[in-house]
């Protein structure tokens, strides 16, 4: 094993927003309510449940009061949700939300592509929810998109995200994630890039957020744990895409990394079997097919018939060429 | 950089044999021909070309003399075939081919599923044509199936992989490749079995073949890549697939690991714009749809058009919450 890896780690399920706010068909409350009761029952220390932004830009989670309303709280579970302004935070607080997940670009043409609002413009807001939101004593987490390359301007500087990061961090967040929002990080990056930030954001408050656009998902998960970091974020099922990329995947699944920490021997506290069951009626859920490499093959754990006609025995004597 | 890494590594595509054997459409001699021509000029050292089983056992690859006799030879590229005895051999030598590569399973039940005799049987066999091939000037190298773990046995002791990596390596063979057959290794097992038979074989001598049936694949190059191997297998579009496992997918895709070595600096002689070309008309030649992540998404290079109504400018002022 190298230095610096944990033997624990954490895994926040983002599938109830950062998934089901992309897909088209509109998920049932009352499916969204017992999606996230299951994810509880599998063992994740954080689920991102939903967001509070307008129902006009979100259609998909336009339900978010009365989902944190019924969800069943699962003692040791915190219940984060993605605020995008001061009224978002608001809703939130009302809805007894456990943190609050706020997201702003590393790039400032992906800020404003996807926040329509200037780098500068999205920091001074976030900074004043986290104000605030720190007189209610709710704890808020910034995630920093396209912290590892953007789909429009291409490689983003190290020293902004560093920059960002400890404007965030000194700004009063309680942790920080880093997303690899288009999937274009790679494991020497992750590693420079986590290596960059140490200083501004101590391990246990740094979350990565990985997509596996490129295959390099779970590469780059391998790359952050042999870093030390101790929190990831991932998609039960693998839901959510890239929307700049139609018919790539999106987050890596939550299945794919437990199942990588399970035969590492690194404890999630996820239980893959029930995760498994979680994901396997995601799609009925959003009324599409979605490709599960996992639930195809099953962990490596399945064993297989051996095919017809073949015994087990001891070693049968040398056969001629 | 993690010590031991290398920034020169050399990939071997072996969809021609690995990957066409498996599809059920008899891919046209010629289009073979131009397949292998095109993987050519993508740059690889090492190219897996046929295979010489009998037309019987493996009917995809019935036209192995005439591939072989018709392909353009590019100085610098190794065309290796797959030999299963003596007779295979001995039409693989007429055949002109570089280099024979010899299969046998590390677990006894997959040794028979897949070869029909015992490990003892094959190793034997395997040892013998190594013996015939070495007086006539052919190197071979051996392939060692399910070293990571048997889909019908499970675990397979790292003391097994050892011992016939070493009677192999003994036996003659020019160089030896860990195959995981089934998808099953994860990158802490890869890196302490390239680690505990690092004595029997050294690393320029030795070849890592992964498979990314549950998405493990790139990691586990990394770890194999971090551990010093300088040899990968890998197939064009992800070609070839786990027999056991319906829908689940196979060999790691060259593209996808061609991009990731990019990524991170490190030299395969690939040029990645031309293997896209060749992987996009893999799904013509096999008369399927095969999903390819990397031409969905494009390379991490590629930079999307802004959404309409984005404007790249400096800064705008600070917009209030």
């Amino acid at each position: 094993m190298s230095t610096g890896m944990n033997r624990r780690v954490h895994v926040n399920d983002v599938a109830p927003r950062d998934g089901l706010q992309m897909e088209k068909h509109f998920v049932p409350t009352e499916d969204k309510i017992a999606f996230i009761d299951a994810l509880s029952d599998c063992g994740f220390d954080r689920i991102e449940a939903t967001s509070f932004v307008s129902a006009k830009a979100i259609p998909a989670l336009r339900d978010a009061e009365i989902v944190m309303q019924r969800i069943r709280r699962k003692p040791g579970v915190t219940y984060t949700v993605l605020v995008p302004n001061l009224r978002g935070m608001e809703r939130a607080i009302e809805s007894r939300a456990d943190e609050l997940n706020l997201v702003m670009s590393c790039s400032e043409s992906h800020n404003r592509a996807n926040l329509g609002m200037s780098r500068a413009g999205s920091l001074g807001q976030l900074l004043e929810v986290v104000r605030q939101a720190g007189r209610a004593a709710i704890r808020c987490n910034v995630s920093l998109s396209t912290a590892f390359g953007c789909p429009f301007e291409g490689e983003v500087p190290i020293a902004e995200v560093r920059r960002l990061a400890g404007e965030v961090m000194q700004g009063g967040a309680a942790s920080l994630t880093l997303c690899d929002t288009t999937g274009m990080a790679d494991p020497a990056q992750v590693e420079r890039v986590i290596g960059a930030i140490s200083a501004a954001v101590p391990l246990p408050q740094l979350t990565i957020h990985l997509h596996d656009t490129r295959g390099m998902g779970l590469a780059n998960a391998l790359a952050a744990l042999r870093s030390g970091v101790q929190h990831f974020d991932a998609s039960c099922a693998g839901l959510g895409g890239c929307p700049y990329a139609p018919g790539a995947s999106g987050n890596i699944s939550s299945e794919l990394l437990v199942h990588m920490l399970d035969s590492m021997g690194v404890e999630s506290g996820v239980d893959l079997d029930r995760l498994l069951d979680v994901a396997a009626i995601v799609p009925r859920l959003i009324e599409r097919e979605l490709p599960n490499p996992l639930l195809a093959a099953g962990p490596r754990s399945r064993r297989y018939p051996l095919p017809e006609g073949v015994v087990r025995t001891a070693e049968a004597p040398l056969r001629a060429a």
